[in-house]
């Protein structure tokens, strides 16, 4: 058996679920591989940034890590914006990175880069594969990857790749995540429930389960505590029978307004909130009195019994399950992100599983999700643009039988509009709906907040992707994705209730009136 | 002034001739005094991939260096597969990317990352710029990038770019490229003189000049030493008068052989001639007696001065100019590599420009080169495909009075399709050619090479993109471009032929016959 096949059979041993290639000549031995471990699925891309995107939202839906394959350090290079959100989104993803052959290294040969520096400045761990220890260092790889909740990189030299070892698999072996102690659950709750309706709890990463919300329901019916959760959040099951939980707000000072009327601020699965850029002489740090926040677990931590155990410490019973919903009429007239989000939210099947990377236009459905079906969505974790299409491909993957739904803006989806091939090769159920405001609107909306003024024609040509007007119904077909385009909030609540009623990809253009 | 506003204008007094941009949030600054600096064009891109080898483009034709506007670490990271190319190929670039206000930094907010550590391992020279040294650090980035050949990297958090500075503009002092010395030139002179046919003159870099290919003529014509070019070239000169110099061949077994016969080989702006990739058995170093080597100069030195002062050693003359040139005769039937090759032969404008991406297909336009009118070709310089697409575009930036030619690979050309977009934004002068065989072509030869076999199915499926079929007329037109689609040698002929004779972007998807 030589070092590739073992890496594979390694990873498949150990719970990898599939791997998102795009290989080189460097990994040929991998590709010859893949005929002998047939037990990991290898899905092949056109670009990197597909390729990390996709194992991120496999990650998010399958709850077992996923792999790449990637070709150098160009080839890690195109990879690390996704897997930026991927870390960001605390996914498990064993990165396999050919690289040339360890004495040919020295040599400066064309494709030769600086691999290590920018695998470990990307990744949560790193290691350059040892000859003498292949499977060992690839069961450590998902072992890094679980433990620390993100993307570990094996570097694997082409001689590596190539030669003959023994066939013996390591398994891997992560810690569980951290357990609170029982003191800080004590603490929180003595100032939960004193403070009650003036408490609030902010919920984020593996807190947002449904036991974990079950419990937040709970806490707030018997204390009268508010509930919250992260601005961005890499899976939120949201269902009529649990609480809806507001989000922070984005902008700084709002957010700083949501928070400023509470004695006792919970963070539960969260980091510390602090704004997403800094402004000119706006805090960066969110909520304005720092001693009413209890950290009391971080994102990595289990945030989910901790959540439990703050509930059982309150005494509270499971919360009645509250299903009155009320229906959503549908849009009518021009097509604005408001009257697709009726459409959106209407026809969204149960069960479906979103991957919002929709930006400005997105903020229409967030009044809608209370009376929407029970669903799940994927944010954009770590703010690079361009993760939305990739995280749809892996999470339609990772559960072939559930339909998956992808809302970007126009900007974002052509940074890795080549996921929408590899949804084509794959068959896969994923209904995309581009929102064509032709803009980078958020920018527009940030320059007029840091000067004041909105931008000028001279500023505006960065701004604005009007000319010429991307038509993304051509892009779609040119890639083997059925598409058509909407112009009306009629024409496009038919096509998307169409969409959601048969299996298949689709495409529609929301050619929104702006 | 502020920062943002100084660091522009300090760019454009030190020559600096456009800046390729896709900014966000941290840039805003930049973006508002872009109306301010109107003398540096700014160009639009909607993937950073297509702003870094834009930008490498520009530099390969203007002579000028070239600058981008980048968004934090994921937004360099997009860009470092092209950087990455461009580095190899020399150009001098200076990349602006924007971070996180300085005290915003530590509080680890979503974007953050570490860009520090990957802008020093993908650049020559990068450096976060002081609040107190603002022009003075933004000169330094050009001297570096014009001194060091390559990208060097300017980081400005945003608290830099949006306060006010004195508006001091400070001056980029490189120093010039050093100079091979005299007994140096002389010694290689003995050799060549000495080896007459047998001596082997390869040139690169610099050396590739209407004056270096001058002086080789004569050179060639007095001793009778072979002249050859590296396998890669960033900018390659052809023309009628001027020798034609075979390539390096790209597999090593080849480029051994190229080399064995030589008694005295002359590196002249060349690295030593390594292989591409490592081989199981096969040796990487590729002139089979090293001893015949003579390393005259690198290709940051002044290989233009050293081959002129050989030809001057020699005691050459200026050689007769050869002008007699053959027609090449129209290809029929089956569109292929070699009768679309005839084509491009027949039809390419004199003085026209060609980025070069095709791998496996454009190797049948190499035996027609000696009778095609003068032109200058590109090639992938750090083997990192999705060059070709973008190169292309900062070229045409750089000469919006020439016709760029773009001949890519299908599946390179998925890496960075969205440059399309830019061209037609800026209506620039490219036609590009897909030769679309739904294959990494070049993979499947590696694969027979390496593992002595055609690849089964499975491994297949990781080389073939034919499931489903790009449609890049498709694509272009999404992006607006004017396309067609070839499937015979005549139609191609004259799809090539007409946009050859007119201005203005196309491309044509010339569908093989493999």
């Amino acid at each position: 058996m030589n070092g590739a096949e073992l890496i594979l059979k390694t990873l498949a041993v150990n719970g990898v679920g599939a791997c998102f290639a795009n290989p080189g000549t460097s990994e040929m031995a991998f590709v010859d591989a893949t005929s002998r471990v047939p037990e990991l699925p290898i899905v092949l891309t056109l670009f990197e940034g597909v390729a990390s995107g996709a194992a991120d939202g496999y990650a998010r839906i399958s709850g077992k890590p996923a792999s790449t394959l990637l070709h150098l350090g160009p080839g890690y290079a195109n990879a690390m914006a996704n897997l930026h959100n991927a870390r960001r989104a605390r996914s498990p993803i064993v990165n396999i990175v050919g690289d040339h052959a360890t004495a040919h290294l020295a040599l400066n040969a064309p494709l030769t880069s600086k691999l290590s520096e920018i695998a470990d400045a990307y990744s949560v761990w790193s290691l350059n594969c040892s000859p003498h220890r292949i499977s060992a260092n690839t069961a450590l790889a998902v072992t890094e990857a679980v433990e620390r909740q993100g993307p570990a990189t094996l570097i694997v030299p082409g001689d590596v790749a190539w030669a003959e070892s023994a066939p013996t698999v390591s398994r891997s072996n992560p810690r569980p995540r951290r357990k609170i102690a029982e003191d800080a659950i004590t603490a929180a709750a003595r100032k939960v429930h004193s403070a009650g309706k003036q408490a609030l709890l902010v919920l984020g990463s593996n807190a947002l389960s449904a036991k974990g919300l079950a419990a937040a329901a709970g806490i707030a019916q018997v204390t009268n505590a508010q509930l919250s959760c992260s601005t961005f959040n890499a899976c939120m099951p949201r269902d009529r029978g649990r609480p809806f939980l507001p989000k922070v707000p984005y902008f700084a000072e709002q957010a700083a307004a949501f928070f400023a009327p509470y004695e006792s601020i919970v963070l539960i699965g969260v980091d510390y909130p602090v704004s997403f850029f800094a402004y000119p002489g706006k805090p960066s740090l969110l909520p304005p009195r720092p001693e009413a926040v209890i950290d009391l677990a971080s994102p990595t931590d289990d945030a989910e019994a901790a959540l439990i155990a703050l509930a059982a410490a309150l005494d509270t019973k499971p919360a009645a399950q509250s299903t009155a919903i009320e229906a959503i009429a549908r849009g009518t007239g021009s097509l604005t992100a408001e009257t697709a989000a009726r459409s959106i939210a209407r026809h969204l099947p149960e069960n479906a599983i979103v991957s919002d990377e929709s930006a400005t236009s997105g903020t229409a459905l967030v009044p809608l999700i209370p009376n929407m079906a029970p669903h799940e969505t994927m944010d954009l974790m770590g703010g690079s643009i361009g993760q939305g299409l990739p995280v749809a491909t892996g999470a339609a993957v990772a559960a072939r039988d559930r339909k998956v739904v992808c809302l970007s803006g126009d900007g974002g989806a052509m940074y890795t509009i080549q996921a929408l091939w590899t949804q084509a090769r794959e068959n896969l159920d994923v209904v995309t709906v581009i929102y064509a405001n032709r803009a980078y609107r958020i920018l527009s909306v940030e320059y007029q907040r840091i000067l004041g003024q909105a931008p000028p024609a001279h500023s505006r040509a960065l701004l604005e992707i009007d000319r010429p007007a991307l038509d993304f119904v051509a892009l779609a077909r040119g890639m083997g994705i059925d598409s058509e385009r909407a112009d009306t909030a009629e024409r496009f609540d038919e096509l998307f209730a169409a969409a959601m009623n048969r299996r298949g990809r689709f495409l529609i253009e929301a050619n929104l009136a702006t």
